[in-house]
């Protein structure tokens, strides 16, 4: 296999952790032997396991002697709830390392040149792209110090989120629900307005995984609540997965008197979250993208009009064409009857810089 | 050419009379000498000009003759302004015509059935599907007595269509509103409703075709204006193109005192109008949505998001998530940065029947 085949490989392989790693990246490795067969693979299932490079190098034993470590993320220079990879790598007699992207974090950082200290021949920026692509969430929330937000939303071709009667139930096809499933079990939150909760009561838990598996760890469930007038009965309440209920006196109260949004954020990213999915309603999304901390957007479009109900977006505080946000589309694909939308936000200036987050 | 081929140029060649055939439908012959080669090939430009046969068999003159017809609508067998296609191939000497579709009207079927008692072999159904795709504004309008409506719409991913200033210029990029304009240039009618009118002054002209050509014929101005408040400097008012100014007291008045348009319809197709261009805005597309009376929709989706301001449809009488209008997405591309749908109405059965149009 060539480095470059491997790179590929170990970038599929960095994403089964998605969704589990938090505060941790994804990261997946091959070992080639020094003639080019892979003698070992890995990746990080969970923080707190064991390291991707650890797991190919225990698969590998002897033979990773004299071989390569392609891996999608610079080996790790420090000790946390493990001991540094770059010092597991040395002492396995690995000789070159090829790595798609450098460790932006300044505690983790440095793998590189310890690597390069003993005499180990190293490069990066192999399939570089498609490795950021994996760990885009949680490369964006160490930069920012803050979670990266998904934004889902499902209406009609005509904009619809709701008919005039509040009905929304079946707007996307059984396959638009089962993929926001699999996108929910991505995640390490899902976060949703008290509006939706009082109105639609979503149990916001990962069900109905299109492989059969089950859902290995529940994403943390927020529901936005300034006042904290969420039912005492309401399923986010239930035991299937975690709840925070956050009030503006636990997250901090914003200009207009409701939750601070950038503080909750904040506030997450400390509790050790790196990648949120913003479930809605229009009023919450809206308050998100006003605030500029929306990162990406999921939609799904079914083939319907209604001409009439709520729309998916509101009060995002923008008030003329010239200030429309701008998105660059990443993908459309046809799931069910319906279209999904990717699109990310042109980006903008970090509004609320704090303190890179460290691995474990 | 195998006939199969010399079929699927036929229908490419019929597509070149798109929007200047009205009454008639677009047609595309070729001719193939006894040898199989092609001797003459014609389509239909413009009512009251030759027939696609006779062009093609101009272009043959006696290399015709022992020769086939391959036609994508079932030869005319009546005497319009032009005599009838049948007694013109029996003339040249042909031996056999392979037709993709039959002739729904009654005054002008019966080709097939005069050319096989000549005693030529006539096949039907060849690329059929292809061939009814590129009339199916015509046969749609024939067989229902009303002209085949297209609602275009431009919006943003959130499904608006202004921003809450009531801007809405550039929401599309500048290749959709080109796109448009080829559009436009396919239609006999271009309607809008006085809202518009007012809001925007639209010129409602074919311009910037992107091959550069100009378009040899402009379609008629349609506003439905119950009360006649079309201001007089309106742009739509210029001698660019022909207009109607259409009151309820021209065409008649609905159950809720503005213009009925199912008898609006019924009037356009006696003028020979068989494609409309439905431009907007929201309350005129809701008052044809609710009325049944469209058959496909055209969406340019900008990626951009407003959370404020229009949408692109309203009033259309659905109150509630079962009732919604299901569509059946049949193209998605890309234009410029936007995203262009083309979708067509799950069909209804025909709520206003009248006498099938016929040819000239
Ligand atoms: N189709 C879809 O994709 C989709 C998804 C979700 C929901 N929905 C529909 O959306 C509807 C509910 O939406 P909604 O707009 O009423 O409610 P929402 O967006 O779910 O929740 C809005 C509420 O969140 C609270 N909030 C706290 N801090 C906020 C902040 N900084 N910015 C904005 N909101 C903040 C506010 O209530 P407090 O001030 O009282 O805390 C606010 O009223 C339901 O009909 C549901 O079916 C559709
Ligand atoms: N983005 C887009 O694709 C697009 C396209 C077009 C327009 N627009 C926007 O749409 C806005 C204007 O839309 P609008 O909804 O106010 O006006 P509209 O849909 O253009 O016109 C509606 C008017 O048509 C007349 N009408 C007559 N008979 C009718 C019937 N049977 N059913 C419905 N309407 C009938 C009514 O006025 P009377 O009763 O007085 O005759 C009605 O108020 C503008 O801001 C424009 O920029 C956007």
């Amino acid at each position: 296999m060539t480095e470059d085949e491997a790179m590929r490989r170990a970038v599929a392989l960095a994403a089964r952790g998605l969704g589990t790693t938090s505060p941790n990246p994804v990261v997946g490795c091959i070992l080639l032997g020094p003639a080019g067969d892979v003698v070992g693979e890995g990746f990080h299932a969970y923080a707190g396991g064991p390291h991707a490079e650890i797991v190919a190098l225990a698969q590998a034993g002897e033979r990773a002697r004299g071989g390569t470590c392609v891996v999608t993320l610079e080996p790790c220079n420090h000790t946390g709830r493990t001991g540094p990879c770059s010092d597991a790598l040395i002492n396995a007699g690995i000789r070159r390392v090829v790595i798609a992207v450098d460790d932006p974090t300044p505690v983790a950082a440095g793998g590189a040149a310890t690597l390069r200290a003993a005499g180990i021949e190293v490069v990066t920026g192999v399939r570089r792209d498609e490795a950021e692509a994996g760990n885009i969430a949680w490369l964006t929330a160490v930069r920012r110090g803050r979670p990266y937000v998904t934004w889902k939303f499902a209406a009609t071709l005509d904009g619809r989120s709701a008919a005039a009667d509040g009905t929304s139930q079946w707007i996307s096809s059984a396959e638009s629900r089962a993929d926001v499933h699999v996108l929910r079990s991505t995640v390490d939150a899902i976060v949703a307005g008290v509006g939706t909760v009082v109105a639609d009561d979503p149990q916001l838990t990962v069900r109905d995984l299109r492989d059969g598996t089950l859902a290995i760890k529940q994403p943390l469930r927020v529901v936005v609540d300034s006042a904290g007038r969420t039912p005492e009965n309401a399923r986010v309440r239930d035991a299937a997965a975690p709840t925070w209920i956050v009030t503006a006196a636990a997250a901090g109260t914003g200009p207009d008197g409701r939750v601070d949004l950038n503080a909750l954020l904040t506030q997450l990213f400390a509790r050790g979250i790196r990648n949120v999915l913003l479930e809605g309603g229009p009023t919450l999304a809206g308050g998100f993208l006003a605030a500029g901390l929306i990162d990406r957007v999921v939609g799904y479009v079914a083939p319907k009009l209604l001409g009439s109900g709520r729309t998916a977006l509101v009060d995002a505080g923008i008030g003329t064409i010239a200030d429309a946000v701008e998105l660059d589309l990443t993908e459309v694909s046809q799931i069910g009857g319906d279209l999904r939308f990717t699109a990310t936000l042109r980006p903008k200036e970090n509004r609320n810089p704090t303190p890179l987050g460290g691995l474990n």
